[in-house]
């Protein structure tokens, strides 16, 4: 069997961090290999631009600020990714280009066309073989992060903004459902492990 | 009259340095305003960038180079270029997009289309106005690195990579002469002050 590229996607807040946790005990259970990783920070080059993202604060031109993830991506993939899945490791990335545009294309009004663009010249024609977003609502998503953790930049932005980003995730996966599964993290913890459990049960069936 | 956008460039040991202070005196005595400044580093963000390539070396994939190098060149061209240029004050930049089809392009082998994508998402249809292209042999370029300072990473490539980084400047020279001055820079300063003044003169006319 061909090894999956499947990325977990959702805006701050969605519940990653759990549902990262389901995916590894649904690897290990069913006993097939794989690594996980996460953006932009899965290199030590990803790391160094992420740090720099995060000082800079809203000083960087988004256009720059989406050349530097893309810089990320490409390390990742060279580094990471594509090693693992040549050699029938199966990769799940906490985030991926769902992320840049959701947050730099409808957060930050990048045009959709303009991240095109880019990932292709990035990924070429790869692209993940699902991608699982967590959706939660906005209220839902601000008071797990109140609950858990500084925020970091990227959850000081205000609620307009986290808006347009979970609409653009929403509308993606709209866009194409044989690629993506939309889990609502809002709902208790048994039926969401269902769910994701499903779907990789579908992918690797 | 309109602010010119002018950018130096040419291999490392090329004599920049020398020739940016002959750049100055002109702009002085001709009593036109002007801003110098450089590439990757003339933002706190690009220096940043630049810090980060030379100290993962070549553990970083071509490609995300040339992404970081048009991050950098983004965020220069969002808060140091244009509001000069816009303010009627000519610019100067100790290189510009040539480096990266130069270095990253015949140096490191990525296809000029590839790099053509990234100069028109990030630049548009903006070009110098006129491109000053410092051209000296290997030879004379090494005697001047080895004499004045610390090799840095770009630096301690072989002699091969440079000679094709040389080409990749002069073959884009010849293709667009209208846009360029080469100054042979192995000559001596007065012949080559004389050079650089009379490119100044006719662009400035």
């Amino acid at each position: 069997m061909t090894a999956k590229f499947i990325t977990l996607d959702g805006i701050d807040g969605s519940g990653k961090t759990t549902q990262l946790n389901v995916m590894k005990q649904w690897f290990e259970q069913n006993n097939l290999p794989v690594v996980f990783t996460r953006e932009p920070g899965g290199t030590a080059f990803g790391e160094a631009l992420r740090e720099i993202v995060l000082k800079a604060g809203n000083q960087i031109d988004p256009r720059a600020e989406t050349l530097l993830m893309f810089a990320a991506r490409q390390q990742h993939l060279v580094d990471v990714i594509l090693p693992n899945l040549n050699k029938g490791i199966n990769v799940v990335s906490d985030r991926f280009t769902d992320a840049t545009f959701a947050y730099q294309g409808g957060g930050k009004g990048l045009p959709e066309t303009d991240i095109d663009t880019l990932q292709t010249w990035v990924q070429g024609s790869l692209r993940p073989d699902l991608t699982i977003l967590l959706d939660v609502s906005l209220e839902t998503a601000m008071q797990r992060i109140e609950g858990a953790r500084e925020k970091d930049r990227f959850e000081q932005e205000d609620s307009a903004f986290f808006t347009r980003v979970r609409d653009t995730y929403l509308r993606r996966a709209a866009a194409q459902p044989e690629a993506y599964t939309i889990v609502d993290s809002s709902r208790d913890k048994d039926w969401t492990k269902n769910q994701i459990e499903m779907a990789l049960n579908q992918l690797f069936k």
